[in-house]
C-alpha cells in the first residue's frame, strides 16, 4: 500500500523523539517549537554563536530559518550548519523573505554555499529568487504573480533545482511540490485559510525537520510526509474551528498536529506524484 | 452617515492588503503578526540594520515599537523610520515604558527627533512622559494616578501634544483619546479585561500601521478606525470567551478582529468628537 | 489549617501585583508574559545591558531564564541580578540546558557566582548537572535516566543542593522538590500532557517570580504556591481541553492561572513535607 510509505513516518517521529536544533525567527518561534512537539520531536532553539556548532552535534536535525535574520545570526546558521554536515544530520532550510532584502539575498548565497542543505524549503517567490528567475518578492508572503504558473510550474521549478542543488527542494502554495529530482510529488492539502494566520511556512519547516530527524535517510519521503501532516492538520482545523476565525484555527491545527496518525494521513492526505 | 466615515476603513485594508514592516519586541511579535493578517494586512518584521531601511522602502506603512529595545535595534528603527520618511510612508511610533529606564527614554528623544512620526501612540504614562508631565511609570502598564485626570486630561493632552509635535497622538485607556490638533475622537470600546492579556496596547499600534497603511492621507481616521475595532473586538471576546479566562480571551480578540468588517464597527463602536 | 500557608499566597499576588522583570528566551516570552499577568502579577521584559539594573531596581523580583542566551544576554542577566541584590529583591533563576553547551556550564557558573539567586528552579538534569552529578542532558527536557531516582531521589538533590547553595532550590517533574535545605515538600499536581506544550518550566519560573515578588520574606512558601498553582492548572486544563490537543491545552492553562485563587489551591492541591 504506497500509502504507508509517507504515513507511517509520523509513527516513527512519535517512536524517535528526535532532537530538533532550530535557529530561526522571534515571530514564530513558539508555534514552531509547540508544532514540533505536536508531532512527537523535541524543540531545541539556540542561537549563539558560542553554542549553536555544539547543539547540532547533539541535535538529530538542524531547521535554519532566516524569518529575523541578523548578521549574528547568519553566522550562527552557517557554523550549526556545518556542525551538522560534519556530525551527518540533516539540514532543513528555509529562506524566508528571499528576494526581499540584500541582507536576505546574501545571507541565501553564504548558507548555500558553505552548507550542505538536504531539504529547501519555501513559497513560490522565494524558490524563483534561488532559481535565478524573476520573482516578484513582496515581504514573507508568495506574490500571487510568482504562482501564476500553478502546479505544474511549481513541479518543474522545484525538480530543477533539486536536480541542480542536489538537495530535496519544495515549493510550497495552495499545491506543494516535492522533488529529489528524480521523484515529483504533488500535495493537495490544507486550506486558503492557513494564509490568515503568520507562521504556518515555519511551522512546515519544522515539521519537516523532525520527520528528517526521524528518517534522514529518506529526505523525500520526510518532506512529503510533513507537508501533508500539515496539509491534513489544516484541513481539520478548517473543520473544527475555521467558522470561528482565525485565533481558534491557529489553536486548532496545534491540536490536530497532536492527534496527528498514520491512518488521518491515509484517510485525508492527498497527493500524487508525476 | 458619519459612522462610515471611520467604518468604511476596514474594508478599504482588506482591500489593499497594505505590507507593514515591524521593527518590535519579541514578547508580543507573533500577536502583532497575527492581528496584522486578521484585519487584512500583511506583516513584516524584519531588524536587522542592514535591511532596515530597505525593507521599510517596499512597505505600504513602518511600526517602530520599543518594547524591548536595545542598542542595535535603536539604530535599525531610526534607518526604517528615515527611509520611510523618504519614501512618504506612514510612521506608527509606540513608545514602550517610556519614562521607565534612561535608555527608553533618550530612544524616544531620538526616535521623535531623526524621525517624522504620522501617530504616537501610548499609554497615559508614555504620553504623560513625552508631554513632559510628571508620569508615575511603573514598567509599560500606565500607572493608575497617570490616569486620574480620565477622558477630558486624556483628550486636552492628546490635543496638546499633537499641535506640539504635529502629528496624530493616540492615548490609550479605558477611554482612548485621538487627536491630529485639530480633531479630537474619543473611543469608548473594549473591556477591562483586556489588561489581562499582554500586547493589547502594541495590538493596537499594528492595527494602526495596517490602517495608515490602506489610507495614509488620513492619519486619524485610520487611528480612529484602528482603536474602534480593537475595543469592538475586545468587547466581542469578552461576550465570547471572558468567562473562560485570560487565555480564551486572547484567542477570541484575534477570531473577532478576524471577522472585522464596516458593519459590526458601525453596529457596535462607540465614539464621539469633542 | 496548614493548607492555608501556601494557598493565600494567590491572593496576595493578586493584591499587591509586583513587578516582576524577566530577562528570558524568545521562546516562551509571550506564554511568560501572560501567565505573569493571569496570576495578577505585571511582567515586564527588557534585556539590554544599558537598562537591565534599571528595570530591576523598580521591580518586586527578577527572573533570569536562560532558554535563548548569548553573550550579550549574559552580561544583561549578571547586571540585573547584581542590582537585584543591592535593592534586596528576590532573584528566580532557571538554567534552562545546563549541560547542553559549553555556553550554558559557564553561563550558570558566572550567574551563581556574582548574583544572590534566592530560588533556582529547573528540571532533573538541570540540577543534577549544578549539583556536579552525572547529568545526562538532552537539549532543554530532562533524560528520563535522571528522573529515575523518583521523588525521593530529587528531594535529597534539593534539599542538598538548597545547603550547598543557601538558597531555595526547585526540581520540578512528575513530582516535584522544593527545598530550602531545612524543610523539603514534595508537589505531586499536574498531568504529563503537559510536557507536549513548550514552556511550561518557563511558566512555572514565571509563576516563581510572581509569588516571590509578592512575599520576598518567603522564597520556600512562595516557590511552593507557584508550582501548586501551575500543576493544579494543568490538571484542570487537562480535563478541560485535554481531548482537543496541545494547542487547546495551552490555552486553557492559562485560563485556569488566570482563575487560580486560595479555594481552587486548597481542593486540588497535592503536596506532603518530608
Amino acid at each position: 500500500m504506497p500509502d504507508m510509505e509517507f504515513a507511517s513516518l509520523v509513527e516513527l517521529v512519535r517512536e524517535k523523539k528526535p532532537l530538533v536544533h532550530h535557529i530561526t525567527n522571534y515571530v514564530t518561534v513558539n508555534d514552531c517549537a509547540n508544532i514540533t512537539l505536536a508531532i512527537g520531536a523535541s524543540p531545541i532553539m539556540a542561537d549563539a554563536l558560542e553554542e549553536a556548532a555544539d547543539i547540532a552535534e547533539i541535535s538529530a536535525s538542524v531547521v535554519l530559518n532566516m524569518g529575523t535574520l541578523n548578521t549574528r545570526t547568519i553566522e550562527s546558521m552557517v557554523a550549526a550548519g556545518k556542525s551538522a554536515n560534519a556530525a551527518g544530520i540533516p539540514v532543513v532550510f528555509d529562506p524566508v523573505g528571499a528576494g526581499a532584502s540584500s541582507l536576505r539575498n546574501s545571507a541565501v548565497d553564504r548558507i548555500m554555499r558553505e552548507v550542505r542543505v538536504a531539504v529547501l524549503r519555501g513559497n513560490a517567490s522565494e524558490i524563483r529568487h534561488i532559481s535565478g528567475m524573476q520573482a516578484n518578492t513582496r515581504g514573507v508572503d508568495a506574490a500571487d504573480s510568482d504562482q501564476a504558473g500553478g502546479v505544474e510550474a511549481a513541479g518543474s521549478m522545484a525538480r530543477a533545482l533539486a536536480r541542480k542543488l542536489n538537495c530535496v527542494v519544495a515549493v510550497t502554495g495552495p499545491v506543494d511540490a516535492v522533488s529529489d529530482g528524480k521523484r515529483t510529488v504533488f500535495i493537495k492539502a490544507g486550506h486558503p485559510s492557513m494564509s490568515g494566520i503568520t507562521g504556518t511556512g515555519c511551522m512546515c519547516s519544522s515539521l519537516v525537520g523532525s520527520f528528517c530527524g526521524a528518517c534522514p535517510e529518506k529526505p523525500l519521503e520526510a518532506t512529503v510526509a510533513a507537508l501533508l501532516s500539515m496539509g491534513v492538520a489544516g484541513e481539520l482545523a478548517f473543520e473544527e474551528a475555521g467558522r470561528q476565525g482565525s485565533g481558534s484555527l491557529r489553536v486548532a491545527i496545534l491540536d490536530a498536529i497532536s492527534k496527528m496518525d498514520a491512518d488521518t494521513l491515509i484517510r485525508k492526505g492527498r497527493y500524487h506524484e508525476a
